[in-house]
């Protein structure tokens, strides 16, 4: 029997939610309701809409075929009744109906439904302190935001940016502004590192040293405490100090926007997500939700979280649109994947961080390995940073992140671990995941199982790594005393040897068995070669000699220089 | 208590095993034997020396830090004993030793061992014809054939070269001789398509067509019948005719090495491939044996199969390593993952094909979408043509395989399903993965979760596709009485019409539904659209109105043009 679904929201989930299900009862009818005036638009496309690699902002609402997805779009070729400039202020859920208001009329209209469907999304965090208001103060929400922040860029005004936040929004703007618009960049994050929360310290390093690189400036364990100006913005006043700014961009996250959801009654969880089951169904059997608005489970942890992100709410847009037509379609839960791109540097992840790991309670540890991603023979290549997070004891595999140049390269590694992870797999496996090999794309023996076999050695005690940025804190602490064995062969390890004669020390690891006894037994030994493999063979000969306080620096001189520590 | 390994073979698997077992053993003693000159090589990168992109074939040889792999490495820097152009001709299981011959000498030896690794590798098959032994006619199987071929080339002397064989080695030397030096190029195939057993006709047609257009003549379902010349090679003569060549290369697959352990009284398969269980433990458990020697088994069908690869014999060889020193390390199977670039394509897959998976008793269906690998208003993006396989009752994931000039992003998808196939997934899983999404690297549904909702709606019957091939063949068929409804807007889909007023109709999609009277309810009709997603939807307009005779072209004109069908 034909349904009436009515659908609060239109931009992302919306539009996957009520295309899916008309596809499968053609004969039922879909009211999808949104108060912006535009709606099915791609959000995550603002940044290169800001810098110019996307000209025309309809680009962004457009269809792959290149046709405008407004209403008319959706009543011809959808056959769905989308309203733009149109709020839902109530839900009736015992009438079963809400209530809309048409923005430019003020007109309001009872709407009854079979099945309703919230995709109500999020709304930028709001950081609680003066001067949001002035102008040139901008958020990253809407299109006519992304308008807003373009049009003033283009008008000639703005010499430089401020942006408080190092997310992926605030770096991909960041991108924008300086890559094409040339304006000085300046980012401000109150975590000591870059892309907090996605990533370990090292990797966000190598990140940051990219983005340095490329003229952005960074200011970190700063918290914002106003935004001043006449009028208009002038400056960022922190902690430690102001940066001055002519226009500002704030994207400190989003929060779920819940409220509709919350004043009729259904279940909302103490952190604001709609609360759903495995079917996307809210507390009220009839009424769905998903995308940015709600809160899912965490696969890895086990926990619930809030992951807003576009591709999420495209796949559970279909698994809603299944159910509405009456099947059993199931969104077991997220692993938290993400990508980003920083100028010519790929960064990627899923699962958990250390840092993350330690926090929901995991014994864990963390195996950072940087290398090249192709038969070393073949003339095109590029290095790729990974960092495989395991459990101790389970040998479970908990995350993955990674950076590189090769930006598609890295993402097929993440991905492929993230495909694992609701299986619990262990470190081993990793190990084993057989990927496709051929010289032009891939190592015989591929990045990913080296960095799960580098894990199973640091796991079993075969091997004991640092990290870069562990090597930099014990490099400029004189008090460390570290000794530092330099693998390598004599023309990469023997000028430091000759720049630090106290503390650096060359021995080619093929010599390193004759000249054992050159090799101090008092002083902590830091194990150093180009990518960390030559130093792990030489730690293992050093063990068998009987040395104990011995160290291999994970990653190597590529990582330390990837990381822009000053050796 | 220190063991004696002893490892005969050399090249991929016994240097790794013996490595790894000397990191884990360094106080065991370990002897690697190999009956030729060099040792250690990436055999797999020899297509690479031959086109000049890798200069130097020490290249080959090298670590990543430009160390020759050659017997005084091995002996420095791995603690190994390494022999080359050292020949085992007996094992004798009882007194547990190994005969070996140095070769230059004669001189034999007989070496006592605790442990035996068999990594004897693999032979070029021979094609029972005649004509092999002429100057100018070549295996592709060990440095120094590649030095061989390469100098000839480089001589000047070679105008037209046959390649006889359209597998991964056939097609990398078609491309090394077509691109780097100009020659004319044609490869023989006596099946119907290139790269036989691991794509499908639409897969392989588009990767056919690629190289065609860069300038390789293929000759499909011709056999050999023997290769004439006066001394050296002038022709390769086939059941149909007759190709000119200056020189030959005959690339027809590879047989295990499995004589000495048959002779020592091994269990060996049927097919030749000694059989080893999940520890690489052969019927002897003091010897192992693993990489091109081995018969290993098929996750996706549960049988045994061979399948000789590089990378197969790196992971295995750690496996050894570690059994070696009394681990218990398992390798559970293989899914059959490849990959291989052709000029500026990638081609790539994972487990069964279509016709695999039919051959081993599934009733399965390939689902084909052609689509492009980005946000689609992201403007660095390229077209990528994927082909699901799935098991019809069980939606059982058997299998994807996968075209695109985006070679990394391919892989990557072909990596994730990969991952994912030992757990036998669901098409709902790969429709729910969770890859990253950032619009420079993917787009928000991500074609992966894209071709599992189209084979979902072909395998639930909501939607009814045909291949490219299919359509070609109905297309050429003036019989077939197809009508195509062409539901691109007019500026794409008119021409078509008047240039096939009687066969080609344009309605665009978002008209159908005011237009159905327009369609023939006498025919067959066949929906056509870029990409074959408008043409979905016609199909659930049509079915809605009643239509059962229609069907819709997966992958649309993009996968028609990628196909060089003739349209």
């Amino acid at each position: 029997m034909p349904q009436q679904v009515v659908i609060i929201g239109g931009v992302a989930l919306g539009p996957k939610a009520a295309c899916r299900f008309k596809r499968l009862e053609p004969e039922s009818n879909v009211i999808m309701l949104d108060r912006s005036p535009r709606i099915s638009y791609g959000g995550c496309g603002i940044p290169y809409y800001v810098s110019g690699e996307v000209s025309d902002i309809t680009g962004l609402q457009s269809t792959a075929f290149h046709m405008v997805r407004d209403p008319a779009f959706f009543r011809d070729v959808k056959d769905v009744d989308a309203r733009n400039e149109t709020e839902v202020t109530a839900i009736d859920r015992t009438a079963k109906t809400v209530t809309a208001r048409h923005l430019p009329t003020g007109r309001e209209e009872v709407i009854p439904y079979d099945k309703l469907v919230m995709a109500t999304g999020s709304s930028p965090r709001r950081l609680p302190i003066a001067g949001l208001d002035l102008a040139g103060v901008h958020t990253v929400d809407s299109l006519e935001a992304a308008e807003s922040i373009k049009a003033s860029v283009a008008a000639g005004g703005v010499g430089s940016v401020a942006i408080i936040g190092s997310g992926f929004i605030g770096l991909e703007m960041a991108v924008a502004f300086a890559d094409m618009w040339g304006l000085d960049v300046t980012v401000i994050e109150l975590f000591d590192q870059i892309l907090p929360g996605v990533t370990g310290p090292a990797l966000s390093t190598m990140a940051r040293k990219h983005m340095e690189e490329k003229g952005v400036a960074f200011r970190l364990s700063e918290q914002v405490a106003r935004i001043e100006g006449q009028g208009k913005v002038e400056r960022v006043v922190t902690d430690k100090g102001a940066i001055e700014a002519d226009l500002v961009i704030v994207s400190v996250g989003v929060v779920p926007n819940s409220g509709l959801a919350k004043a009729a009654g259904i279940a909302v969880s103490e952190r604001g997500g709609v609360i759903v089951d495995e079917y996307m169904r809210t507390s009220d059997p009839d009424i769905y939700a998903g995308g940015d608005c709600v809160e899912v489970k965490n696969l890895v942890t086990g926990q619930p979280m809030y992951l807003p992100l576009g591709s999420m709410a495209n796949r559970q847009g279909r698994i809603i649109g299944d159910n509405l037509a009456g099947g059993s379609s199931t969104f077991a839960g997220v692993v938290g994947s993400w990508c980003v791109k920083l100028f010519e540097l790929g960064a990627a992840g899923t699962g958990l961080t250390l840092a993350g790991a330690k926090r929901a309670g995991f014994d864990a540890v963390a195996t950072h390995i940087t290398a090249v991603d192709r038969a070393h023979f073949y003339p095109e290549h590029g290095l790729m940073s990974l960092e495989l997070v395991a459990e101790r004891g389970t040998r479970r595999v908990l995350g993955l992140q990674g950076v590189s140049v090769m930006g598609d390269a890295l993402i097929g590694k993440i991905n492929t671990v993230a495909a694992m992870l609701p299986y619990r797999p262990a470190v081993s496996d990793v190990s084993n995941v057989e990927v496709a090999y051929s010289p032009p794309f891939a190592a015989a023996m591929d990045i990913l199982n080296t960095v799960a076999n580098a894990a199973d050695n640091i796991l079993a005690g075969q091997n004991k790594g640092i990290s870069v940025t562990e090597f930099a804190a014990l490099w400029d602490d004189a008090a460390s005393g570290i000794h530092i064995i330099d693998c390598r062969e004599n023309p990469q390890g023997g000028p430091l040897e000759e720049k630090y004669p106290a503390r650096w020390h060359n021995i080619p690891q093929g010599q390193l068995r004759q000249r054992v006894s050159e090799v101090p037994k008092d002083k902590p030994v830091v194990l150093m070669c180009n990518t960390g493999a030559r130093s792990y063979e030489a730690l293992v000969t050093l063990t068998d000699a009987g040395f104990t306080q011995v160290v291999s620096v994970e990653g190597g001189m590529a990582a330390v220089k990837a990381a822009g520590i000053d050796v």
